[in-house]
C-alpha cells in the first residue's frame, strides 16, 4: 500500500511492538532432505510463540532478488527500497558501520597513483593490500578542518569509505575520478548551492591529502565518487506516529535506523543479554523497538553453520525475558535469508513470526523455514509486515465505509 | 492483472457463477487456541463443498488493512479500491443503506446553528441527539423542487446523508462548510459547466432548508460537504461481458452492485430464504449472480459471536439449493474480517472457496479459516478472484501464442 495512503490511516494507540530482526536469518539445508540452521536449532520458545502467531516467508524486495542490509532493512521497516535507494557512497560508509547520520555525506574512495605531474597512472593503485590502505586511513585521518569534521574508514584493498560532517552540506557534488589515466584527478564541482560549503571543504581535503601521501607512493593519491547523504524517507514517527527505538551494536544497522527516523538507544556492551537488557530499560520510553541481532549474519558469511544455529539458540533464550514486557505485539524475522551453506546473503525468502492477541492463530509449534511455508500470512513482500503490525497493534483505522 | 488487458481476454460462454459474499465473514477465536465463527459452525454442505474447491483466503485491499464495505466488494467485484474510490458523500449515503443510483449526488451534511445575523455559531449544532436529528431530517424531506428528487437520511448526532436525483448532475461543487465559525455558510459554486445545474438546485434546498429549521436553535441550518456521485466504473457487462445480477436486501450493498453495472433484483421479503428464492427465479436470465448476505456483518460488530455461527449455520443449509441450479463456477467467501470478538471490520484476511469442475481440488474437507490457510489459493489479492472465477467459468482467453 502506497505510504501516504497508510499515513492517513494511522490512528494513537497505546500498544508497544518489538521488531526482532535475526540478520541473515534465512537458511538451507546442508545436504539434500536436511534442515536449515534455524530448523536445526532447539528453540523451545520461539517455538512456542510461534503455535500462538501468525507464520510466514518474508520476500525483501522481489523473488529471486538478493538484497544488501540497507535496503533489507528498509523493506521489514515498511519502505519500498526500490523507490528509497541509498546512494553509493552511503551505502559504502554504512557497509562498514560507520555510524552515519544526516549531517554527514559520504563517498567511495580509492588510493591511486599520481605522476610527478600530478597525472593519474593507476587509478587503484595497485590494488595495495588491505593492510597498508588501513595505515594511510590513519594518516588522512589526521586532516583537520575547522568547520567539518571527515572520517575515513578502510574497506578493502584501495577502497575506503570517505565522509565528512557538518551543517549545511549538500551532496549534489561531481567525482574527482576522471575514469582513464593520463590525465589528473578532477577538482569536485557543486552541482547546486547548497553543496557549495561541502565542494570547498572536501576539495581542501584532497589537497592536503595529496600532501600527505606525496612520499607513500603507489598510493600517493586519493579519487572520491559517489557522494551521497541518507535520503530523505519518511519517519516512523511522522509516517506511523511511533516512537520507535533502534538497539543495535553495528554502525550499519544504527545508521539506518537513524535515517528513518528511530532513537538509537546506547548499549552497554556488546551481547545479546546487553541488547535485550537495553530493551527492557527503555520499555517505558517508546512505542516501537528494533532490535537487531548481528551474528547469525556474520555465521551464515562464514560458512559456520553450528555457528549460526548456536545464535538463535541465544536469542530463543532471551524470548521469556522479552514476553515479560508482555509487548501487544512481536515480530521476529530477518532482513535477508544468508545460508551458512551459500557463504554469502541469499534471495531465499525468510521466515517470520507475527503475535499478537488478536491474531487468528495458525497453531503451528515451530518456527522455521518449512512451518512458516505452512502459515496463513504466505509469502508476503516484507515491506507489508508493518502494515500488518500496525493493525494487530490497533493503529490503523478502516479505510473506506 | 490490468482490467483492460483482462477485458480483451474476455470470451462469451454459457457458463453461470455465483458469488456467494457472507458480509464480515473472517472471524477470530474467542480465546487463545480457540476456533473462529466459520470453524465454529456446523456446515456439512459447505466443507462438501470444500473438498471439491479451491481454498484460499483474500486480503481485500493490502495487508493489514482494515476496508468498508465499499471498498471491500469492489475488490471481491475485481477492481481496485484505491484507484476507484468512492467519494465522501456517496460513503456517506451508501453508509447508511442508501440506494443510490448513477443520477444521484450525495453529501454529508451536518446540522449546525446560525445566529440572527446568519453568522455560524456552532457547526455542530451542539451535536444534538440522534432522536432529533432524525425529526429534522423529516422536516427537510418536505421540500420539493420541480425537476430533481431530494432525499435526508439521519447518520448519528448532528450528521445526515443528502442526495439530490436528477437528470444532468455534475459533482464538481464547492462546500458549504466554513470550517469556521463567525462567519454565514458559503454558498454553493460549480466548479465545471456539468455541475451548474446541480449547484443551482441545491443552493435552492438549502434557503428552504434555512426557513424551514429557522425556529428549531440549535439546528437552525445546515452545512453540506464533499459532495460526490459514484465513480464512474467499467460495468460487468463492459468488462467481463456478464449479465449479472445482484440479490441483496440491504441499500449499500444494491448501491455499489448498481454501480459496476449489475442489475439489482427485487426480494420480496428479506430472509435469506427470500434471497435464495430471487436466486432461483431468475437463474435463467443472467450469467452471474452476485448474493449478499448481511447479517454476519451485523453479528460480528455486535459482538454476537454464537449469532454470528448460527447466520453461517443458516446459509449452508441454503447450499443444496444453489448446487441444485447446477452452476458452473460458485464462489463462497466475503468483503472484510468482522470478528465478534473485535465488534467492528477488521484486517484479517477472508476465507475463500472457489468449486467449478476445473479445479484442481484441495480435498480439504473443512471451510474454516485454518483449513483455508492451508488452500493451494494460498493468500490473496480479493481482486484476483473474479479473473480465476472466469477462467473457470470458460470466459478467458489464452494470453499469447
Amino acid at each position: 500500500m502506497d505510504l501516504k495512503l497508510l499515513q492517513e490511516l494511522i490512528v494513537p494507540a497505546q500498544t508497544k511492538i518489538v521488531m526482532l530482526i535475526m540478520d541473515g536469518l534465512g537458511g538451507l539445508p546442508q545436504e539434500p532432505g536436511g534442515k536449515t540452521e534455524l530448523e536445526t536449532a532447539n528453540t523451545p520458545n520461539l517455538d512456542a510463540l510461534a503455535a500462538q502467531s501468525n507464520l510466514g516467508l518474508t520476500v525483501p524486495i522481489a523473488p529471486g532478488i538478493t538484497v544488501g542490509s540497507g535496503p533489507g532493512h528498509l523493506a521489514i521497516f515498511g519502505y519500498d527500497p526500490i523507490h528509497y535507494k541509498i546512494g553509493r557512497g552511503a551505502l559504502e560508509a554504512l557497509g562498514v558501520d560507520f555510524d552515519m547520520g544526516t549531517n554527514d555525506v559520504a563517498a567511495r574512495g580509492n588510493f591511486c597513483t599520481v605522476d610527478a605531474r600530478g597525472m593519474l597512472t593507476d587509478r587503484r593503485a595497485g590494488r595495495l593490500p588491505t593492510r597498508h590502505s588501513r595505515k594511510l586511513a590513519e594518516l588522512l585521518r589526521t586532516i583537520k578542518i575547522a568547520g567539518v569534521e571527515f572520517f575515513v574508514e578502510p574497506v578493502k584493498e584501495h577502497r575506503f569509505a570517505f565522509v565528512i560532517r557538518g551543517d549545511g552540506l549538500g551532496d549534489a557534488l561531481s567525482e574527482t575520478d576522471p575514469l582513464k589515466i593520463g590525465v589528473p584527478p578532477l577538482m569536485i564541482h557543486s552541482k547546486n548551492r547548497e553543496s557549495e560549503k561541502a565542494a570547498h571543504y572536501i576539495n581542501q581535503f584532497i589537497e592536503q591529502a595529496r600532501r600527505l601521501l606525496a612520499d607513500h607512493c603507489p598510493a600517493n593519491m586519493i579519487l572520491l565518487r559517489g557522494f551521497a547523504k541518507l535520503p530523505t524517507i519518511p519517519t516512523f514517527c511522522e509516517l506511523y506516529r511511533l516512537r520507535a527505538a533502534a538497539i543495535a551494536i553495528n554502525g550499519m544497522y544504527r545508521g539506518v535506523a537513524r535515517m528513518v527516523g528511530m532513537t538509537v538507544l546506547d548499549v552497554k556492551g556488546d551481547t545479546l543479554t546487553d541488547e535485550f537488557a537495553t530493551l527492557g530499560k527503555n520499555w517505558n520510553k517508546f512505542d516501537f523497538f528494533y532490535l537487531h541481532v548481528k551474528k547469525t549474519d556474520t555465521y551464515g558469511e562464514n560458512g559456520n553453520f553450528a555457528g549460526k544455529v548456536s545464535v538463535i539458540e541465544e536469542v530463543d533464550a532471551q524470548i521469556p525475558s522479552l514476553l515479560a514486557l508482555k509487548p501487544d505485539v512481536v515480530i521476529v524475522g530477518g532482513d535477508h535469508s544468508s545460508p551458512a551453506v551459500l557463504k554469502s546473503h541469499s534471495w531465499h525468502s525468510v521466515p517470520l513470526l507475527l503475535y499478537s492477541r488478536y491474531v487468528r492463530a495458525d497453531g503451528i509449534v515451530e518456527f522455521g523455514e518449512r512451518a512458516c511455508a505452512r502459515g496463513s500470512l504466505g509469502v508476503l513482500p516484507a515491506k507489508d509486515v508493518m502494515p500488518i503490525a500496525l493493525a494487530n497493534a490497533k493503529r490503523l483505522a478502516k479505510y473506506g465505509a
